[in-house]
């Protein structure tokens, strides 16, 4: 079952128990399948690892680096498993390290703005302890509850408050790596602000662990907002919608999330979730704003201005934090909602420079209707990233095939409005096909270079991000 | 009096003025010289370069990069020149770049909040271009109104408005690089959220032109603060001042500036440039405020309460844009002032988390004292970024020697608080010599072999950040 280099499964399973404990390693068939999945809805049977190790220190994973790493064996670092780009799937088998149970927020430094964090800690845990001390921790990819900060380094997550805060890569500051030798070391420094040398740092966030493993990491905090307010505004068409982000930006306010809902994610949301959106728009922007409580009026005022002369026809505008809490919760259902539209829902992400939004959504609505593909658009419309959900059922052969062809065209279209493959969610093995077309052919292989440079052997999550 | 690779001087000459015009190439001894020099005040008149050439086109820089490739001529890619750790000196000769020439801002787009410049934009350029789109491009060297965009990006530079905003390396999304053989692709793309691939831009921000040269930059800009505020808060101890930096923090305002003046460095701008500072305190906190109008008096407000309970003796706010300069003037006057007091000013910069910014400063003026050097201190305190500025004459052997010696002792002390050797001017090879000690060895042994695989021929920049 197992086509994989190592050829003895059980020698493999010792080793990782010796290392760390027998309760701390999986083999049976059925677990590691199970772990051998991530949310991107396609496993291969054939392609399933040969254990997960669930490691409890930095020591662990340098042994297990140094066995794999002489005996050429595949290792795919794992946190949460939550994203939707095939970042984590065991394409030649090999081992799984889970950081599930390296969990633990070592530090959280008030006067430094910064925390010290084990690539386990879910995100939401980060924000709420940072809250504790009036800190905050901005990204929030739309899975918090669930996703952990190392899989969020790996993929250098966003979520809707990139717009004004940033995403993953404008927060970390240090990450302790182990490399696929077992060699260890630091990229940064705990200096907020540090050019001691080349930024090793930001080579590793994104790098989806085909680079390094991550075993710790600092992290910027900054100081919360002392105030917010949440808002829906409805619009008749996307022009209009696209022209009120233009101009609330051109009077100088940067919300802190600047969303898009088109009507297909009201419809649809509202039919598994009812909570009162209005599902005869073309589109809606969730708007929030923040920062002191003596100017969220003012912002607030001049926000409401620029939606109604733009032909806003609605505006819903929440009066207490139970009716922020849910705009946010439909907002957060759209991926879920989309879910009950057939038995698989799969989320794309393209990027484009934000002055070509309109043609992107217009475009994209197009390609599904050409191929007759239940979708539901949104996305950070601030940033130009946009999230089309597709409902359709994977083990239908005409509607895979029409999914594949309807990607390809996405990827096409956000190409030639000088956009990217993705925005916030990698590329995984689900994008690597693409990205000869994607990337400028020098910098691919300087890249292509710099994976051997780390990983010479190959052994670090194979097969993503490149063909 | 060349000692360098190439052997016939005319023959190299003469290529460049093929490829860039007669009026574009300087081989003459003491016009090459006078761009062998940077503002680090150190040079050797044996290494000096063997011409320089003011490019004005990207692909002028490829041919040139052909041939240095070829008969592996070193290349330094040059600025401005203002850099203070002599990050641009050509250490083993060669071809002296030039972007002076290639100062075209070519793009402003509000609605994607992005820029496209040619490396040789003066910083401050930039600034007022933005600034009549309503925009901000907030990383500030002091010397801003010399400075350009490509030696800023080379050092990843930062500034007064660093604490709040970030530095150059959060602002740049995609550079045109020309590598040591004359290969050019794109580090990015005009996307500002854009996760496919690694992350190559942040490789080469802060590089200082080791690994590639940048001929061209995308930069986010963002929309420009309403209002602002400047004050000045004096401060009899140390520990005072600090208390203050950190409650005006855990009070949620982030003030866009929170920089330190120690009583050396208000005594010394006060003789040369007076303008009213208070000369016998111990420290001055020059603290700016932006956002909105409505909020300014309530941050402001804030912080003059904490400054009170915090013991500040004196608080001087600017009542009209006038004062505000006058400060700001006064700020920025610190090098120069110093520079009066003897033949040579040298700037350090080192920076530690800001908890240990006592026993930073502390430290230095012991070291500062034990040496006899004259020391104006002053720097970030909110990113715990520190530049003594020492004055002495650097052609007197005692204080040279005393000068090395402190220096080292800076950098051991700046170490024994968690710190690095530079949190914005870079290492060059002024620092270069330490590099060995402030870095963990594996990492080291990483940025060696990405220098390497970059520039094979050791031809770019050589001799810089590692020694």
């Amino acid at each position: 079952m197992f086509n994989t280099i190592v050829n003895n499964n059980n020698d493999l399973v010792n080793i990782l128990e010796k290392i760390c404990g027998k309760e701390n390693v999986l083999s049976a068939y059925d677990e590691v399948y199970a772990y051998s999945t991530d949310s991107t809805n396609i496993v291969n049977p054939e392609e399933i690892a040969q254990a997960v190790v669930f490691v409890e220190n930095k020591e662990q994973v340098i042994e297990i680096m140094k066995y794999a790493y002489k005996n050429a064996v595949p290792v795919v670092a794992r946190a949460a498993g939550t994203n939707v780009c095939g970042a984590c799937l065991p394409k030649k088998g090999g081992i799984i390290i889970s950081f599930a149970k390296m969990n633990k927020i070592i530090e959280i430094n008030k006067n430094n703005l910064i925390c010290k964090v084990e690539p386990g800690v879910v995100v939401e845990d980060l924000q709420k302890e940072a809250e504790k001390y009036d800190l905050f921790y901005p990204p929030d990819p739309s899975n918090l509850k669930a996703s952990m900060i190392g899989g969020s380094i790996g993929l250098s997550s966003g979520g809707p408050h990139t717009f004004k805060y940033g995403s993953v890569k404008d927060y970390v500051i240090d990450l302790e790596i182990v490399t696929s030798d077992g060699t260890i070391f630091h990229t940064g420094s705990s200096c907020s602000k540090d050019v001691t040398g080349y930024n090793l740092t930001q080579l590793f966030v994104g790098s989806e662990g085909t680079l390094g493993i991550v075993v710790q990491a600092t992290i910027r905090l900054i100081p919360k907002p002392e105030a917010k307010r949440v808002m829906l505004a409805y619009f008749d068409t996307l022009e209009d919608t696209s022209k009120t982000v233009n101009e609330i930006i051109s009077n100088l306010i940067t919300p802190s999330v600047i969303d898009l809902m088109d009507k297909n994610t009201l419809k649809t949301i509202e039919s598994f979730y009812p909570s009162g959106l209005l599902t005869d728009k073309t589109a809606a922007l969730l708007i929030e704003i923040d920062g002191f409580k003596a100017d969220i009026n003012n912002q607030y005022n001049k926000i409401i201005e620029i939606c109604k002369t733009n032909n806003s026809s609605y505006i819903q505008t929440a009066q207490t934090k139970e009716e922020e809490e849910k705009i946010w919760i439909s907002r957060r259902s759209s991926f879920g909602a989309t879910a009950k539209l057939a038995p698989n829902v799969v989320t794309e992400d393209v990027v484009v420079p934000r002055e070509n939004i309109v043609p992107l959504v217009k475009g994209i609505w197009s390609i599904c209707s050409k191929y007759d593909l239940k979708t539901c658009i949104m996305g950070h419309i601030g940033d130009g990233n946009i999230h089309p959900n597709i409902a359709l059922d994977l083990r239908n052969p005409n509607e895979f095939n029409n999914f594949q062809q309807a990607k390809k065209e996405l990827f096409d279209l956000a190409l030639s409005l000088n956009g990217r493959l993705s925005g916030e969610h990698g590329i995984g093995c689900e994008k690597s096909f693409y990205i000869n077309k994607a990337l400028d052919q020098n910098s691919l292989e300087f890249m292509k270079k710099i994976k051997q440079l780390f990983d010479p052997k190959n052994i670090l999550n194979p097969n993503k991000i490149f063909s």
